[in-house]
C-alpha cells in the first residue's frame, strides 16, 4: 500500500520535466499578463484568438498517464498536475517541498499578483491552500501514505506580503490512524500564519495496510 | 471608510468584462491543456514559443488601474484580479458570489482538473481557498467593509468530487470588531466540508470609523 504508483525512471522524469516545465512556465506568464496587461482592445482580441488556436492544438491529443507516478531513484511520488506542487499545473506557484531527515517539510517560494487578496498581500485562502498541502505532505510521509485532511485550523497573525516566502510543517504526534501536523508560513520578519491539522488514513488504506 | 474604491460605470464595467473575460477564458483553457495534453514534443515546443510571444506582446503595456473598483449601479466592489472571483485571473474558477437579502452568500461553480488533489477529488487546500473567500465576503458585507481572516477552521466530512459544487456562508454573530462566520461546500449529496472563521476589522479601519 505504501507505493501504489506507476514507476517513472529518472531519465524519463527529467525528459518530461524539460518538455513540460517551459510550457507551463509560459502559461504562468500568461496568467500574470491577463491580470496586468494594459494592451489595447485589438491586441487583446488578437491574443485571445491566438491562444484559442494553441489550446485547440494542445487539446487534440490527451495523455492517459497516471496522475501520480513514483520516481524510480528517489522513491518520491511525482504529482504532475497538483495545484500546489504540480510541474504541469500553471495554477501552482509551484512549490518544491523539501523533506529533512528528521521528517520535517519545508519550501521556499515566491507569490506574485495571481495570488493577491488585499493590496500587496497574499489572499488568506492561498495561505490556507499552501498550508493544507505542506501539512498533508508531512503527515503522509511525503505523499507516500494516503492521509486525507480531517480538520485544519489556521491562525492569521498578520498579513502575508507578496514576494519570497517560506512554509514549514512537522508532525506533532500520531495516534492510530490520525497524524497531528503543525506548520507555518514565514516572511523575512517571521511567522505570518500558523496551522494545525489532523490527517486521517482512509478506510481502504487501513484494510489494505 | 465603507466605500474606499474608485467608481466604474456599468457600461465601462461591461465593456471591460466583454474584452477581458474571453482572454482569461482562453488562458484557463491553456491551464487545463497544460495538464492534459498528450501532444508530441515538437507541437509542445512550438506552442510554448507561440505562448511566449503572446506574453511578450501583452506584457508591453501594463495598466495602472486600481485593483478593486466599485460598480456605480450595484455599489458592489469588483475585484478583477482576485484568485477566487477575479474575472481577469485565470487561476480563479471564477466564483460569482450571490448575496441574499438576509445577508447570506452563495455560489455555484464547477471545479475541474486544475483543482484536483486525490484522484477525482478537489484538493483539500482548494476547498479551504473557496471557503476562506466566501466566509470573508459574508463577514465583510460583500467586501464593502475591510475584514481580514483571524482564524479559520475547516472540517472535512468526506472527499469533495470534481464537478458542479455549491458554497454557502453566513454570519453567526458579530462582537465588536469581530464577525463570526460559518459556511460549507456541498455536492449533490450534501455537505462535504464545513468551515467557521473569525474575521477582524483592521486597526486602520477602526480609526477611520
Amino acid at each position: 500500500m505504501s507505493q501504489p504508483f506507476a514507476e517513472i525512471t529518472a531519465d524519463e522524469h527529467d525528459r518530461r520535466a524539460a518538455l513540460h516545465g517551459p510550457l507551463t512556465a509560459a502559461v504562468r506568464r500568461l496568467v500574470e499578463a491577463s491580470i496586468s496587461t494594459g494592451a489595447d482592445c485589438e491586441t487583446i482580441r488578437r491574443a485571445q484568438r491566438a491562444l484559442e488556436e494553441i489550446a485547440d492544438t494542445l487539446e487534440q491529443q490527451r495523455h492517459d498517464d497516471p496522475r501520480t507516478m513514483r520516481h524510480a531513484e528517489t522513491g518520491r511520488p511525482i504529482s504532475w498536475a497538483d495545484p500546489v506542487i504540480g510541474l504541469r499545473n500553471p495554477i501552482a506557484p509551484p512549490l518544491t517541498v523539501e523533506h529533512t531527515e528528521s521528517g520535517r517539510c519545508w519550501a521556499e517560494f515566491t507569490l506574485g499578483a495571481p495570488y493577491e487578496g488585499p493590496p500587496g498581500r497574499v489572499h488568506g485562502g492561498i495561505c490556507a491552500l499552501v498550508l493544507d498541502h505542506i501539512l498533508g505532505e508531512v503527515a503522509s510521509e511525503g505523499l507516500r501514505k494516503p492521509r486525507f485532511t480531517g480538520t485544519l485550523t489556521l491562525k492569521y497573525l498578520r498579513g502575508t506580503p507578496l514576494g519570497p516566502l517560506r512554509a514549514e510543517a512537522w508532525v506533532d504526534r500520531t495516534e492510530g490512524i490520525k497524524a497531528f501536523a503543525r506548520g507555518q508560513i514565514l516572511d523575512a520578519e517571521g511567522v505570518t500564519v500558523e496551522a494545525e491539522g489532523i490527517f486521517i488514513m482512509p478506510a481502504w488504506a487501513r484494510e489494505a495496510g
